[in-house]
C-alpha cells in the first residue's frame, strides 16, 4: 500500500455492509472496490422483529451500508436503521448510508393540509439511527438534500443514461423529441434533452372541469412524425407511462423510447410496459428487478448499472478526494 | 366564555386517532371515553409507501394516537410514525402515542457484541416523529422508560389479571404455585405470585455442557401435586410455554393455567397452545388475536380488555389529574 | 368541576410585533384583527449592530412577529432573529414568525457541488432563534416546509390572483394562454391555468450548444394570436420577464398580462417592466413596493393585499381553529 | 381568586417544591404566596445515593422547585437535578428551577487555558434534567443568562439593600464612599453607589512584581475621613473582605459597612468578619446562615429576606404578568 | 514506532486522566498500558466548589478519564463532569469516560410513580458534559446501555471471578450451589452458575401479608448440605447479604462463599460481613476499599483487579481493534 | 514531508478560506502559514441574496474560514454562515470559524428586561451553520466563550500591544498611568497596566441626579502631571474616547496614548480621534481600517497585525499541538 498523503482524512479501512434489499448491486459495488462485503446476520423472527448481528468488529472503521429502500419498503428501511444503530453503538468511526433509491421521495411537500412530509421523516430517522453521511441517486426532488442535517452525496445517474443514448441510439433517431410524463419532471427532462441535444415537449394532466375524477391529458409541444424519448424519474405502476405512450402514439409519434432512473415496477407495471409499443426501455439497477419481470420485457429492457458510480464515490469519500471532479465540476 | 378551573392544564379537546393495527381496541377506548375516533385515510400505495390524511383539523388539540405495534411490525410502526409527524406538522397542541404493545422490547440490551438495542431506536424514532408523550403496557423491561426522553405512562395490566384470578380462580386452586417460564421474568412473576398470595418457582434454561445447541431445563422450587400458574409477559411462538408446560406436567403438577399479558401469537403459537393440557389461558387484548386463532383455543382462552385502563389514563392525562391514584399509589 | 371550554387551546392574548421591513402590511394585518401593533424600539447603531427593545411584557402571550425578508435581506432577517430571541428569553408562550416573503428560497438544492442550501440555513436560524411556528406565502419550492423542524402554515396567495383574474379580466380575454417564464414554474403555472380555465405553454431556456454563455429561448406550446398571461413566483430584476414578453410578443401574442406573487423588484426591475408592452401587472404586497417604483408602473400595476389572508390565519392559529377550511379543504 | 382574563397563559395551579438546602426561605416564599410546600421525600441512602419521591401528582401543573446551591454544593445541585427529572417524567406542565444562589458562578470564563467553565456546565445540567425555566438572584456575571438556552428570570436583590440603606443608614453617613472589594465588581458597585447617591472608589489587587505569590493592594479613589460602604456580590471565606477592611481603615476611613448579596460564609468566614471593625454587615437570605454563625455577628448582621421578591416573581410568572413592572421597567 | 496500518482509526496519543475517586486503580491501568497518568489539579475550594486544571495540552488527543462513582457519589460524579467539560473545551479529539462503578444504577426504572430514573439522568449529564464514549463494568441492569446516546463499552468482570473460582475453589467444593441474594439477580446469577457448572437456587423476599413492614424470605431450590456461593452485583450495607447468609446457613448449608462485583461497602458493611460465617469473600477493585475495611475481613477477602481488563479495552479502543475478541466473541 | 508523529490528530490538509470582510488580514495569515487562500466566489445578487461557490473540493480537509464581523455586520455574518454551511454540506472534516472581531459582543446580558442577548444568538447561528470550532480575539466579555457549545480558542491581542509599549514607549513615559474609559473595562485595564508595570485609574460615568439625559464623568485615581495611556477594547464612534481624553487633559494629564484592540471606527470616529491631543493611537488589524480613515490619523496611528498570532494558532490547532505554550501557560 502506498504511503498516504498529507491531504487525506484518515479513518480506518472501508467496510462494506449490505442489507437484504439489493444483494446483486451491493456485490457489484464491492467488486468495483475490490473489497469483500462484511458478514452479518439479518434475521426476521417469527414475531416479525428484525435482528442484526455483525460478524466482525467495526471499531474505528469507515463503514458504508448499502441498502436500497424499494418494496418491501418498511422492512428495508427498518433493516437499514437497525444496521446503522448497531454500527454506531459498536463504535464505527464514520457511517455512510448508501441508498440507491430513497423511499417516500414523493411525499416531499404538503400540497394539501393534514398530510405528512414522510421524506423528511425518513431523513430524520436515518440521522437518529446513527448515519454520519448518506448517498443517494436522483431523489424525486433535489430539495430532499435540505431535509438532512448530515452531509450527503446526492448523485444523478442521468449521465449514465444520456451517455448510453448518445453512444447507441442518438444517431439513428429521426426528428427526436424528449417528452416528460408530467410537468413535475419538466426541468429535469429538459436537462436530459439538452444532454442529448434534442427539443422537448410535455404532457399536462389536468382535472376535467366537469368531472372531478376525470383527467384530461394534453401534449404541449410537437411529437408528430418524431421519435419520442419519454422520460420520468421512476416507473411505479406504469400507469402514467402507459397513458403517455398511448397519447403520444395517437398524436402521431414514430418510435418510442422510455427512459427512467428507478425501475420501481409496482403491481403489474412490467406487464403494462410489455404491452406497449415501445422500442426500448432504459433504466438502472438502483432498484432490483425480479427475473420474472425482466423476462416480460426481454431484450427491450436495458439496465445500466450504477455500481461503478456508487463504488467510485465511496472510494473518493473514503480517501477524502473530490467527487465533483468525476463530473468535470 | 366560562371560567376555567384553576387546577387543570388546558389543551384543546381530546382527539382520538387510531392506526390500522388494532381497530377493535381503539373503538373500545373511544367508547370508554364517549368520544368518536377521528376520521383519517391510511393508504398503502402499490409501491408499498404508506400515506396518511387526516379528515379534520387538529390545531391546538390534545391528540392520542392508538396503535399497537405487533405484526406486521414494520408497517404498524411506520404508520404510527407517519401519523405522529402529520399531527405535529398540523400543529396539534400535544401528541400522545398510545402503544398497548411496544415492539422490539426484547432488544433492550447488548448481551453480545455487535447487536442493536432496537428498543432504544424505536423510542428515538417515536420522539423524532413528533410524539410529546407516550403510553404503553408492560414493556419487557421497565428500563425501557429510560430509553425515552419524553415523559410517558408505563402501565401494567397485571392487576387486571390478578384481579381476575382472585375473583374467579383462586378459591378453587389446590396448593397453587406460580412458575415463571424463564429467569428473566423472575421478579415480575414474584409480584404476580404475591398479588394472588401463592408461592413461586422458576424454570431455568441452561445450555448443556457437552452440546452447544442443546438446552437443559430445570425446575427450581416445588410443583409436584400443585396447581400451577405459568406466567410470562408474552406468548410469541409458544415454544417456551409448551416446553414449560410439559416439564411442569412431567414433574407432577396438577392443573395448569397459563397467564401472559401480550398474546403475540407468532407462527403456529395458537396451534401449539391448543395442544397443551392447560385448563385456562388468560391474557389481554393489547395485541389483537385473529378470530381463527381464538377459535383454536375456544373457551379455554380468557381475554381481558385493557380498554378501560387505557381510556381512563387518557382521560386523566387530558385533564391533568393523577394517574397514580388509579392504583392507590 | 366547571365545564372547560373544550375546543380551544389557550395561550395568552395575541400580541403582534412588526419589524421594519413592511410596516404597511403589518398595520393592515393588525387592522384586520382589530389589534394594535405592540410597541418596540429597533435601532441600528453606528457600528451596524441592531438593537431591539420591547415596550411591554410578553410573558405567557401568543406572539406573532411580522417581518418580510426582502432587501435589505440580511438586515431584515437579522431583525427577525433578534426579535425572536428577545421574545423567547422574555418568556412568550408561543412565538410565530410571520414571513410573507421568505428570503433565499431559490437556494433550495445543490444543483452543482460546493454551493449552499441557504434556504435550509435560514430555516435553521429561525428555529435556533426561538420561533415555535412560522407562516409564509408561496415559497419558491413547497419542499421548503421540510427544511423546518417546527410546524408552519405555508400558504398561497395564488387564489387571490386567480380570483381577481376571474372576476375582472377573464371574460375579456381572447383565446387566452398561461405561459410560465421557465420550466421550474411549470407545475404551479399549470395550477393557475387550471384555476382560470385556460391552456398553458412554457418557455424553455437552454444553453446554446456552441456558446457557453449564450442561452436559447423556445416557446413550447402555442401563443400566436392569443392573449397571454405570463406567470412566475416573483419578479427579481425583471430580466427573465422582459425576455419572455419579447419572445411571446415576437411569436404573435396579442395582449400581455404579467402575474407574480412577490414583487421583489431588484435593481431597475420597475423601469424594465414599465418599458414592456404589457396591459397589466398583477402582484401582491408580500414585498413592499417603494412609491417611486409604483409610480413607474402607474395604474397598470395591481397590488392585491395579503393582509386579510395572513390576518385570518393568525386568528385561526391563535384560536386553534382549522386553517384548511378557509380553502374548503 | 378573581377570574383570570383571556390575556393570560394557563397552566395548572402553582405547585411549590423545596429541596433540603434552604427550608426557611422556601417556607417564607410559600407563605408569601399563601401556598403550601408540596410533600416529598428526599432520602440520602447509605451508599450516598439520593432518592426523591413526590407525594402527589404534578400532571399538568406549573411547578416551582426552590433550591439554593450553596454548600454542600454537589449534593444540593444533584437534589435539584433529580427533582427536576422526576417532575418532567411525571408530566408536570412547566417546571421552573428557583435557585436563589447559583453555584459555580465564578467559573464563568477561561481566563487561563485548560480550566472549565463550570457555570455553563451547571446550566446545561439544569436544562438536561428537565427545567423549562429558571430564576436566580445576582449571578456573579450577568452573562450567565447567556449560558442557558431556556428562558429565565435573572433578578437582583440590590434594590432590597439600597432601599434598606437609604431608609436606615444613608442620612447618618458622613462623606460616604462606596468601595468595591475588587475591580471585577466595579460596574455593579457603581450601580449601588448611584442608587444611594455616593461616590465610589476601588481596591486593586496586583501581583507584586518581585514575588509571584505576593499581592499588592491599592485603593484607587479617596476614603480618608469618610464612612465607607464596602460592597461585593458574596462573602466566601471573608479573606478579601478582611484585607479590604484593614486597608481601608489603614487609609483613614471612618465607619465601615460591609454589604454583600450572598452570605456564602465558607470556612471561618463568620469568625473573620466578627473580628473586623465594622459597624454593620448587610446581606440577604439567598444562602441560609447557620445559627452559630449568625450568633458570632450578633446584631451587627442584617439579613434582608428575598422571599417576597421571589414569591412575587413566581406569582407573576404563573399568571403571565410582567415582572419588569415590579421594578418600574 | 512501527508504521500504522490502514486498518486503524487515528487519533492523537492516549492520554489518561484520573479523578480522585480511585487513584490506585487508575495507576494500575496506566501501568498496564505503560503510560503515565497526566498531571492535573483537582481542588475543592472552601465554598465546596470543585476546580480542575489540566497540566498539559490535550488538543487532538484520545483522552480517557478514569473515575469511579462510588461514595462520595455527588463529588465524584461532579469531578468527572467537570473534567469532561474541560477536556471538551480544550479540544481533545475524543473523550472516553471510564467509570468502573457507575452510580445510581439501581434507579433505573419507575417501579412506583413520582420517582426519578436517576441512572438516565446520570447518562444525560455525562453526555452533556462532553463525553464521546464511556466504559463501565457490570451495571445493575444491562439496559443502562440504552440510556446513553453515545457508544460505550459495557463490560463484565464476572469472568474474572468465575475464572478465579474455577482455578482456586471449584475443585474443593462439595455439592455446590449458587444462590442469588434476590430475584432481580436471577438471570446473571444463572450465568455465573453456568460458568462454574453448578446448579442454582434463589432467595425470594416478599412483603408479609399481615405486616406491611415485615419481609418474609424463602429459599427456592435446595441448599441443604451443600457448599453455597452467594452472588450479587454489589454489597451495599451488607444487610441483604447478611440476611441471606443466615437464612442459607439455617437451611443447612455447609461452607459459604460470597461473591460480588462491586464492593460498595456503605455504612458498617465491612463489620457486618466480618461477623458472618463465610469462608471467602470474592470481589473486584471497581470501588476502592479503605484499608481499615479491608483489615476487618483480613485474608478472607479476595480482591481481583479490573485494571488489566479496563487497560486492555482502552488500548483496543484507541487502536480501533475489536474488544469482542478479548472474550472470544 | 516528514512522517507524522503518533501524537497528532490527523485531518486532511489545512484549507484557508476568506470571506470578503478582511482580505488583507486573511492574506497575511495565509502568508504566515505559507498556504494559499482557496478560491471561492462570493456574489451579492441584485436581490441582496448572497451566493457562495467553492472552487475546489474540501472533502476530508481541515478548513479555516477567516471572516471578521465588523460593518457591514449583517452581511459579513451571513457570508460567514453561508460559507460554513457550504463546507459542512461538502463534507469538510473539521471547520473552524476564525473571527478576529466577533460582532454583537456588547449585547451579552439582559441589563434591562425585554432586550436580547444577541451575542448568544450569534454563537447559536455559527454552530447551527456548521462550525466545529471557532477562534476569536478579545471578546467584550470573556464569558462569551460560555455562549458556545463548540470548543474555541479565545485569544487576546493585548500582549501584542503591551509588548509594543514596553519596547517602544515605556522607557520614555513620565509618571505613567493607565486609565480605563469606563468601569466595565476595569479588570482588563488592570491587566494591561500590570503588564507594563504602571498604576491605574478609572473614569466613572454616572447619570446626573437631576437630569435623566445628562451624564457626569469622574476620574477615580490620579492623572495630574502624568503621561496617560487610555485603554478600551474597541473604539466605536470615538465619543467615549474623546470625552475621556478631554476629561483627562482637563485634569492635568501630560501626554496621551490611546490603546484599543478593535478599530471599529463607526461614523466619524476617525475624524473625532484626529482632532484629539493624542500622541499615539495603538490598535490592531482585527478590523480593517479604510485607507481614508487611516490617512486622517497619519503616523500617529500604529496598527499591530494579529496575523502571526492567528496563523500560529491555526497551525497548532491543525497539528494538535498546545496553543497555551505560545503564552508560556
Amino acid at each position: 500500500m502506498p504511503p498516504r498523503s498529507h491531504e487525506m482524512q484518515v479513518y480506518g479501512g472501508i467496510k462494506l455492509y449490505a442489507g437484504t434489499a439489493s444483494p446483486e448491486l451491493a456485490q457489484k459495488i464491492a467488486d468495483h472496490l475490490s473489497e469483500e462485503l462484511c458478514g452479518r446476520d439479518i434475521v426476521l423472527f417469527p414475531n416479525d422483529n428484525l435482528f442484526v448481528k455483525l460478524h466482525g468488529s467495526v471499531r474505528g472503521q469507515d463503514v458504508y451500508v448499502i441498502q436500497t429502500t424499494s418494496a418491501p419498503v418498511q422492512r428495508n428501511l427498518m433493516e437499514l436503521l437497525i444496521m446503522l444503530q448497531t454500527l454506531r453503538m459498536d463504535s464505527a468511526a464514520r457511517i455512510t448510508a448508501v441508498i440507491p433509491y430513497l423511499c417516500y421521495g414523493r411525499s416531499d411537500k404538503k400540497d394539501q393540509p393534514r398530510i405528512p412530509i414522510t421524506s423528511r421523516l425518513v431523513a430524520d430517522m436515518i440521522e437518529v439511527a446513527g448515519a454520519d453521511r448518506y448517498m443517494t441517486l436522483d431523489p424525486h426532488a433535489g430539495q430532499v438534500q435540505g431535509f438532512f442535517s448530515i452531509p450527503g452525496d446526492v448523485l444523478t445517474a442521468s449521465h449514465l443514461i444520456t451517455d448510453y443514448i448518445n453512444q447507441n441510439i442518438r444517431a439513428g433517431l429521426k426528428d427526436p423529441v424528449v417528452v416528460t410524463v408530467d410537468l413535475g419532471y419538466a426541468k429535469k427532462g429538459r436537462n436530459i434533452a439538452a444532454d442529448i441535444n434534442v427539443p422537448i415537449a410535455f404532457i399536462e394532466k389536468r382535472r376535467a372541469a366537469n368531472d372531478a375524477n376525470a383527467e384530461a391529458l394534453t401534449i404541449i409541444g410537437s411529437v408528430k412524425d418524431r421519435d419520442v424519448i419519454l422520460v420520468d424519474d421512476e416507473i411505479d405502476t406504469g400507469g402514467s407511462a402507459a397513458q403517455a405512450v398511448h397519447l403520444v402514439k395517437d398524436s402521431g409519434a414514430r418510435r418510442m423510447y422510455v427512459v427512467f432512473i428507478h425501475p420501481v415496477f409496482s403491481a403489474n407495471a412490467a406487464e403494462r410496459l410489455a404491452a406497449l409499443q415501445v422500442t426500448e426501455f432504459i433504466t438502472t439497477d438502483s432498484v432490483p428487478i425480479p427475473p420474472e419481470k425482466r423476462a416480460l420485457l426481454g431484450n427491450r429492457l436495458t439496465v445500466l448499472s450504477v455500481s461503478s458510480l456508487l463504488g467510485e464515490v465511496i472510494r473518493r469519500a473514503h480517501e477524502g478526494r473530490s467527487v465533483g471532479e468525476m463530473f468535470n465540476e
